[in-house]
């Protein structure tokens, strides 16, 4: 019988699959600028690339880099995005097909002075890491017992439709602030005032890397704590998100084992049901390996 | 100028020492027990092991094991416990000289069954991982803002003399749970009784690997938070702690990067100060780099 201790490890090993041994990490292409790793290419990719010798050195030592001569964030931005527009126009990775029109900043550590940004859907191919906020919102019932709020993401959504997720969630665009980013998504996608969105408090970080079909995925997670006003009800804002439920701790680790769970939005709740003391050292025997597998980086 | 998150960063490098491009870990042999990996045998220490061969097979494929009559838990720590004593009586290995007659379980993973157990002071020298508690005591003062306290080992120690400390800590032995450790080493240390100690919460871990002239050390600690009544004071049990001081979270802060910490113990710290929110990831430009360094497993 799987134990939910085993389906809460198969999570944390699916999410971190590129860690695994018979990965295609070992055959991708490291992707540098300015001499630092940014991302992995996989090879299919970096055959595609090839097809661009006046904007991509052809590889050395594993490595694919830009040409020299683009040598500012505006001028490797704008190459890298001619190659992905003609690419997307030729339709043979399906990835580009869901465009976002929007840019996410590359560069070899969060703190390090962006190189250039990038398309979001092209991410994947360059294995470029992407950044996010995640926010666990949850009030205290008449008992001083936590429940907490999940939002089912609306049918329509590109990726994962009608799956389970966080309260509120979103990716760090370019030159936006992890503060800004988070009072954003809370007033969109759960229509959340400012002022209560700002009582929010960051806590840790939530870090994987997987890879299937559309490439590598590096991707950390901001988390932050939401507790909210017992009569406070989100709403649905911009309709990324169809429903939204009031959960039990109980019903929480129930919802999260099932497949009806957005994986990386699992691993955040994962991590707030350690850090509240859901899941205690002496009975979960995975114990060690949950808080590690929730902080994997390359 | 070197600012506090820089210092931050060092010591969480110093303390993954192991994990750096120039440490041993490439000349060291795996330590296996029934075809697992429990450790790594610096070269220096597989010399001396290769003196007992009847214990011992000779190296193979970078891994060195016990010979397989050895096949239960008591024959596997009965033949490493003679060979030690014997080690320790020549008197080449110093760290020996530390001998604590405390026994620590050895096991590929914590879930999994202990394959044999070993004298404390003898884990570096097979680079054995070692678990312990760490509890973060605190109050909120009469404003609502946390205090910390914080002990001061004492100048007999023979780790870290005079080092500042967690307000209780220490490792767990074969066979006791992580809750009774905690529950023990609150009332030896600090003479907290078992009530209020039972108030703690499991919140985190924090695990690295060093390496140092004694030995290799893959350490992990199950971290608690103890929030205690504002009255109660900690009181010097066992003579292991000198004296108590109850810090503010900006003097808290200020020590955590002065040479008076003991590494792990700042490690804790840091952990705290991350899931309470002092630090935040728009003003900390190494907020990934942190919760990364805080959680480096092998």
């Amino acid at each position: 019988m799987t134990t939910w201790s085993d389906k809460i490890l198969q999570l944390l090993r699916r999410m971190n699959n590129f860690y695994l041994p018979d990965s295609s990490r070992t055959t991708c292409f490291r992707f540098e600028l300015g001499g630092e790793q940014v991302g992995w290419v996989p090879s299919n990719v970096a055959s595609i690339l090839s097809k661009f010798p006046e904007i991509f050195s052809p590889p050395r030592c594993g490595a694919i880099t830009l040409r020299e001569s683009f040598d500012s964030y505006e001028k490797r931005s704008e190459a890298v995005d001619d190659v992905l527009q003609s690419i997307r126009r030729e339709g043979c990775l399906t990835v580009l097909k869901g465009w976002r029109d929007e840019k996410y900043d590359v560069m070899p550590r969060f703190c390090d002075t962006p190189l250039m940004c990038m398309e979001r859907s092209a991410t994947s191919l360059f294995g470029v890491k992407r950044y996010g906020v995640h926010i666990n919102g949850y009030c205290r019932d008449e008992n001083g017992e936590l429940r907490m709020w999940l939002g089912r993401r609306s049918k329509t959504k590109q990726t994962y439709p009608g799956k389970l997720d966080n309260l509120a969630a979103g990716g760090l665009a370019a030159g936006i602030s992890v503060k800004d980013t988070l009072i954003k998504e809370c007033e969109e996608e759960a229509c959340i005032p400012a002022d209560i969105a700002e009582t929010a408090h960051p806590v840790s970080t939530v870090s994987y890397t997987y890879e299937d079909k559309e490439g590598v995925f590096p991707e950390s997670q901001f988390v932050f704590d939401l507790e909210l006003p017992r009569e406070f009800k989100p709403r649905i804002g911009d309709g990324e998100v169809q429903d939204f439920y009031l959960y039990s701790m109980d019903e929480v680790k129930e919802v999260l084992v099932s497949d009806d769970f957005k994986p990386n939005c699992a691993m955040v709740v994962l991590d707030f049901l350690i850090r509240h003391s859901y899941i205690q050292p002496d009975t979960e025997p995975y114990y060690q390996e949950f808080v590690a597998g929730l902080h994997q980086t390359l």
